[in-house]
């Protein structure tokens, strides 16, 4: 008995975010795309990041959530566009959505573009939406065990944030693992351990943001 | 300032689901939705099914993986319509790919059609496809904890098929807890106890089955 195959399910998904990403490439905007557990510090983050860098770029923010507009209120207390997409259950954002939120954005003279997918470690992962390249958060309390347990947003990622590492003296967390994990997942990851709270190591994720903008600007 | 708020993301899968439900009541074929953790038994449990009820009822099947056709291939050998979906990394199957399985069948005088959602105690229960009800599969070894810690798939299921009871007095695993869980989160979820391979309690499963389809015909 032959058995009917339906596949391509995800190219049309792809085919959209190529589209996306060659506007970004053609209007100059950097495109970032925060994902995490919930409650490791996407929003804090990006608060902090806006109120750092508002005198040198111009920047937008699209908050994907499942439902509330809780996030986006707080990024646009912040004076930078916001777009809130609520996914009414979806786990993640996909290139249809993003599309539908870039023509809410005025896109001229905008640098980057951060767009905070849905709290989730597994689904986010397998979705391009356009992106320049995935941010992993990880938050010093969710433990040290989640890259070997979610490795796909870890293999996938450009950048890994280990936040909240205020707290690594009251945790046991043990860093060097996680780095030697996620480094077996990926070799060309880089790493920048922060505390978007204190402040510790912030400077770094600006410099790395900064540098974003440099190459797409070149 | 106004956030744009992008919603009804959902709203089409439903429009999606209705549309399929109308099909399925038009032509009297019962129409369950599997959805459990990777490795409970889904495969197993079908075909045990099939090859119980084949002379009684017109049955069809739909896979729903990642990857592979593993899982049609061993369906297919019981000798039904199969189906596979290879969702190429979404986490759940939605109405869309549902409809386009369904136009692979031919329907007439079809009394089931099982869906083996993509395991995943997440996703899948946030879509409707269609389906007369969602049949929950909590394996002994996934632990008793699993209801409390993913509600909503226990919440809307319409039967909670706990399986692989023949480990219970190897495990720690404690029925009552569950039930009572469960109870709390869906006081009308019907609940069977069985191991689909040693066979205890399965006829329960069958009569259940057996229950739908004369209910459809009536």
């Amino acid at each position: 008995m032959k058995i009917p195959v339906i596949r391509r399910i995800l190219e049309s998904n792809e085919e959209k975010a190529q589209e996306l990403q060659d506007f970004f490439e053609a209007n100059g905007i950097v495109v970032l795309n925060l994902i995490s557990s919930p409650g490791a510090g996407k929003t804090t983050l990006l608060e902090k990041t806006l109120n750092a860098l508002r005198d040198e770029f111009n920047m937008a923010v699209i908050e994907g959530d499942i439902q509330t507009t809780a996030d986006a209120e707080r990024i646009a207390r912040c004076g930078v566009q916001t777009v809130q997409i609520n996914t009414e259950g979806a786990c993640h954002l996909d290139s249809y959505m993003i599309y539908r939120a870039v023509e809410k954005l005025s896109t001229e003279h905008l640098d980057i573009i951060f767009i905070e997918n849905v709290g989730n470690l597994v689904c986010p992962a397998e979705f391009k939406v356009g992106e320049d390249g995935k941010v992993a958060l990880l938050s010093v309390p969710e433990g040290d065990d989640k890259p070997e347990k979610y490795p796909l947003l870890f293999s996938e990622a450009k950048l890994l944030l280990i936040n909240k590492i205020d707290l690594l003296p009251y945790l046991e967390f043990d860093l060097e693992k996680v780095e030697k994990v996620v480094r077996g997942l990926n070799p060309s990851l880089e790493i920048v351990k922060l505390s978007a709270r204190t402040g510790e190591g912030f400077e770094e994720w600006l410099s790395w943001l900064r540098k974003r903008v440099e190459e797409k600007r070149s």
